[in-house]
């Protein structure tokens, strides 16, 4: 009795024919190029606006799916024509992309959001690795360097706040530059770029984890240490925590710096036992760090890709700790999440579930969710996975086979 | 038996002896002035940021509170203290009002959002009616002004829509002049903002009217029509719906017109009958006018605000048109709401419900909830009750005792 390869087997086999398919049949827009993203249970399309986060992630999975699933040239094909309406409507005069697009491509929302310019990098070296596209990566590079230059004044004129309000430090601008660097290092083979990802690991440990909680904190005052006296302050994040603890992971791997690994480690299973709703079960979605009232109405719901963030940590963190109780955390997200979020009508995956674990919205795909956390947290569990089962050591990089 | 007299007891109690000790407990920021609106469960402060809606609606309400259930000299110091504190320190240098201000007054958050003038304008007004200090009437006729002129391009610097994009009219705008011209015309006996009131408020049912469904939509284009494409245009707002139609009802009855009342109670009517929840009782906070997914995930809990609102809404339908069907609704109405939103523990009522009716927050208090929805309308239905109990036809202006 291998577990691994039974769990392996459902992975790959939910990513291969239920979610892949669910996507490439709705999604693609063959009149106008890109890509619908908001689609209602069954598929069916309930706005045509194109938001650039969704686009850009449709190029991004489809091209490492054709590089690390199997080659296939429709999922290349329509990587191609997204990348191609992308680069040639998503773009403002000074480089940077629009935060959404019509259908046709008509420029429809400012590019206020920086992350906008992450997505665009990593579809656009994604894209590269995949096809050899000389213009996709040179799209990369540009992405890049823009997103590293926003990065210190990320809202620039659509910045509300004032300059008398207490300034923050949000975890989202590092934790993301670590995964585009990843990206750059993996796609592009920059080694600068596998130094910066490491250098940035290391800095959210020593700045954004909480001494006391042994928590990463979502925001920390811009002089450095914490502020719990406002909501802002206190808030936690769990998904993003998750998340940026299995990108440190493997920028420490990659850059043979072990201590990291441990270190994340702890910062997982801490957020996972208090993430976890005792009452429901299932991950918060936000949370006050001294149990205030939160801002936010959403705090108490289930979002599918939180989960799926969690799965990919949790057996992370297991297969480089070897530490069994990442397995337990491992097998009983597994559950929790299994029983919850496959629609059994329709296919593929709700994304957000009330607090007590009932479908909140029947969409599969809207402004922020699209073809992104849900495969790629099949296609890297079914990688490790298949690494658990087959008692190999885990690659020396195990989201890119040679 | 006179059910009308044991409602009006119940209605006015809670605002005298459970919500007014509340606020005037805990609001009040005695050291540097204005109020703290992020209460917790219990009362106690978890944020001391001054939100500009929520400071300008203390003023008002204690203004109202001693003009129209009794003179107190406690209620009307604290609007004064609460009036110079929001003139000394909130305004830009444009006159506009910031959306928010650190505790001493440090201006936090730039003047992005016209409803600060909505709230400066009531609150202005109202405490001029209170007090006859000049500088609040001066103030009030500021604010109103602002308020219409920013009205074409609400957002200005802050749009983040390009002029590419399908351009709408949301109903907030001319709702919220309704009441303010109502509020001028109350207030400061301004007759032509009366017959502003009058008009937009036509303007409103011939606009935002849907013809199909008898419901009024949040958003229209901006050329006139419905255009039902996007979840923008589906977009459905019960609450809104609900206050709008009793700003609708009141501008009608006080500048004679008595059409308005028919047409505006049956909106209200269809509004109840479709916004309802048959599974859990209460009325969603949004929906999808074509039953597809909602955008904001929040859409289907229960709010006290939106409750409160179909409250006032069904009483006064009743009052002014005398359908039974309103009566029943209002029981209804009153039933769900009195059975989920207080809170037998720490007083004053919950904001924010799960779908089920359990509580989702604890807040007291916050960025978007303080004095205003629950006791306007305790005082309203505590009003309206009283006229009904006395068989009193309703006074000209019910809510402006002589």
């Amino acid at each position: 009795m291998n577990p691994y390869r039974n769990y392996a087997k459902t992975y790959r086999d939910e990513l291969r024919t239920n979610v892949i398919p669910f996507w490439l049949k709705h999604a693609p827009d063959g009149e106008y190029g890109g890509f619908f993203t908001c689609l209602d249970r069954d598929g069916s399309v309930y706005d045509t606006e194109k938001h650039m986060w969704m686009q850009w992630r449709v190029v991004w999975m489809l091209s490492e799916l054709h590089r690390k699933l199997e080659p296939d040239p429709v999922w290349l094909a329509q990587a191609r024509q997204g990348f191609a309406f992308l680069t040639r409507y998503g773009k403002a005069a000074d480089g940077s992309y629009y935060f959404s697009l019509g259908r046709d491509g008509t420029p429809f929302t400012a590019p206020y959001n920086i992350f906008s310019e992450c997505f665009a990098c990593m579809g656009s070296a994604a894209f590269f690795k995949a096809s050899g596209d000389p213009q996709a990566a040179e799209e990369a590079q540009a992405s890049y360097r823009r997103y590293i230059a926003r990065g210190a004044d990320p809202k620039g004129q659509w910045e509300k706040r004032l300059p008398g309000a207490p300034r923050w430090q949000p975890l989202s601008i590092p934790m993301i530059r670590i995964n585009l660097s990843l990206v750059m290092a993996e796609c592009l083979g920059d080694a600068g770029a596998l130094e910066d990802a490491a250098e940035v690991a290391r800095e959210v440990l020593a700045r954004f984890r909480h001494p006391g909680s042994g928590l990463i904190f979502e925001n920390i005052p811009a002089q450095g240490g914490f502020d719990l006296r406002s909501p802002t302050g206190r808030h936690l994040n769990p998904g993003h925590a998750l998340e940026s603890m299995w990108f440190v992971m493997l920028a420490a791997r990659r850059s043979g710096q072990p201590d990291l690994i441990s270190q994340a480690a702890d910062v997982i299973l801490a957020t996972l036992e208090s993430g976890w709703d005792q009452e429901h079960g299932g991950l918060y979605y936000f949370m006050d760090a001294e149990g205030r009232p939160h801002p936010e109405l959403t705090w108490s719901m289930k979002l599918w890709w939180v989960h799926c963030e969690a799965l990919i940590a949790a057996l992370m963190a297991f297969q480089l700790s070897g530490r069994k109780e990442f397995w337990v955390w491992f097998e009983k997200l597994h559950h929790w999440t299994w029983q919850h979020y496959p629609d059994p009508a329709y296919g593929e995956w709700f994304g957000y579930l009330e607090r007590n674990g009932r479908p909140a919205s029947m969409l599969k795909g809207g402004k922020w969710k699209s073809f992104f956390h849900l495969p790629r947290m099949l296609l890297l569990c079914s990688e490790m996975l298949g690494e658990l089962a087959s008692g190999a050591e885990p690659q020396q990089n195990p989201i890119r086979p040679a």
